[in-house]
């Protein structure tokens, strides 16, 4: 099979919000009167990301999950996408499940696949994403304020213990790790949150590197510091796994994918109902105050310390 | 060095021309009223598409070329960019140069890096290009008619001799070395020549597969067919090059990144004027027939067979 019949068979899907898509050297997309453009890129390596033998219809969910949840953190509407592969093989059957599992997830959100580029390399998926928003009312890291509340969505270290899970770290009881697993393997991006907040929430990002360190993102932003009650967090039942490494993936556990915002005290009812019309739970972990850095207290008061704050690529 | 220092530190720049930049979840953009986005995406591997050893500076550069001429093809006008960067470590003097060569680039076209992501992993560069069109007006591989002249930027096969040279495989003399290693390791897109055939071309692509395959786009998206005079095509001089390599550079190398294009017969003085204006030869090599596939032939009207047709990555 060619790189071309490849692309054609399993890349090439009818853009009808496109003026041109996938097959010339660029595709043309006109965005509506009075938005803005969204655009984010993330890649994938195999090894760093996602383990070799990933079933390839759950890393094509998640190849575009990941890039989604970067416009739900600014309030976007999904509407294209580029994928660019590189890959060690044409093997038909892993192109036939990782596209299926990309076009799935894409047709949930109306996003439509414009372009992208197919090399033979080392298994690599690097998506770029772009979406709509409205002129001025993208959801910014920058924007939070002294007082207002600090709200994740779903709950956190999810991912990260279903992670633990499969490297041996820690056994997780039945009920707990299917749950763990469905976060780490079928992240799902807060896409129509995102959208709703919009005119709710002063800032917000999404949670992939780790609470602390991605709030620490929002707080640098801002210029601010913040208060978290541990108890406060969602999270998965902790009986029976060693509290360092429950609170290190609940804190710095990456790869949920969930929304960290801000929003005045004067915005709770909405927030709320936000979360009954969407059913998706929405939680106020702490607080945002004008003195740098981030404290965060145990049930009886007393801080938590964690060693490492986030996942980073290079340390 | 932390991921997110390291993004500071060498991919951080202001970019005046969005409403936000670098270091959000997303950067917004504002496209000109009547103005289309063209978007196009390319991935560099290792070893793939460039020597492990090659120089980082002339590495930025590239990666970006191979983008921006995508958008050359278009007739689009390049505005920004997404950097996605997989690397086996975070080699600061590496990281310097690369940049520099990628920024030097950018610079020279007014493109503005607007986001990317940076993890560690087998050496992979992946842009996604972005620029503007006026609405209707994009250069289109399918534009093509029958008794359209087919015109090629440049000289063709350089850069595929260069790398027949690196490889040992020929031995150019020195004039012809150096311009054609100049073509290999610094292409220079044809942004300018794309803008100025808006109006003036019916199809175009950029050569980065090899003459006979992107012209081979032009025609099975048109439906039409081609001749083509060798002894017209602007060349390196093949003096002491075994012919069929030398053939073989010129038909169907790759990594030229030179524009062909197809325009009917009244527009010859214009196009003219443009290769004047811009200083860069334009050659009309043999035109567009309505039967299928294309043909080649030799000085002596004799037809040239060749056995690739043009880079395939999973041939």
């Amino acid at each position: 099979m060619s790189e071309f019949d490849l692309i054609k068979r399993y890349f090439t899907r009818p853009a009808p919000g496109a003026t041109l898509g996938v097959g010339d050297d660029a595709a043309l997309l006109r965005i509506a009167d009075g938005m803005e453009l969204a655009v984010s890129t993330d890649i994938l390596v195999s090894g760093t990301h996602f383990l070799p033998d990933t079933d390839p219809f759950l890393l094509g969910h998640k190849t575009l999950a990941v890039n989604l949840s970067d416009l739900a953190a600014m309030g976007a509407d999904p509407r294209w996408a580029t994928l660019a592969l590189s890959l060690p093989k044409a093997d038909e059957d892993w192109l036939q499940q990782f596209s299926a599992g990309f076009f799935a997830l894409a047709d949930e959100h109306g996003v439509e696949l414009v372009g992208g580029d197919t090399t033979r390399g080392p298994l690599n998926l690097c998506v770029a994403i772009m979406g709509e928003v409205p002129a001025g009312k993208a959801l910014r890291r920058s924007g939070a304020r002294a007082g207002d509340d600090i709200w994740v969505s779903g709950r956190l270290g999810m991912a990260a213990l279903g992670l633990a899970h499969l490297q041996g770290r820690v056994v997780l009881p039945e009920d707990t790790r299917s749950a763990c697993l469905a976060a780490l393997h079928r992240p799902q991006p807060r896409v129509a949150l995102g959208m709703a907040l919009r005119d709710i929430a002063h800032a917000a990002i999404d949670i992939s590197d780790g609470l602390l360190a991605d709030l620490g993102h929002i707080l640098e932003c801002s210029q601010l510091g913040a208060e978290i009650q541990f108890e406060l967090i969602p999270k998965a039942g902790g009986e029976g796994i060693d509290e360092v490494l429950f609170r290190q993936c609940v804190l710095a556990g990456g790869d949920d994918y969930e929304l960290c915002f801000t929003a005045s005290a004067e915005r709770r009812g909405e927030i709320e109902a936000v979360a009954g019309k969407l059913q998706l739970p929405l939680a106020r972990i702490g607080s945002i105050c004008a003195k740098q850095g981030c404290m965060v207290r145990a049930g009886d008061g007393s801080e938590i310390k964690i060693t490492e704050s986030g996942y980073d690529h290079f340390k």
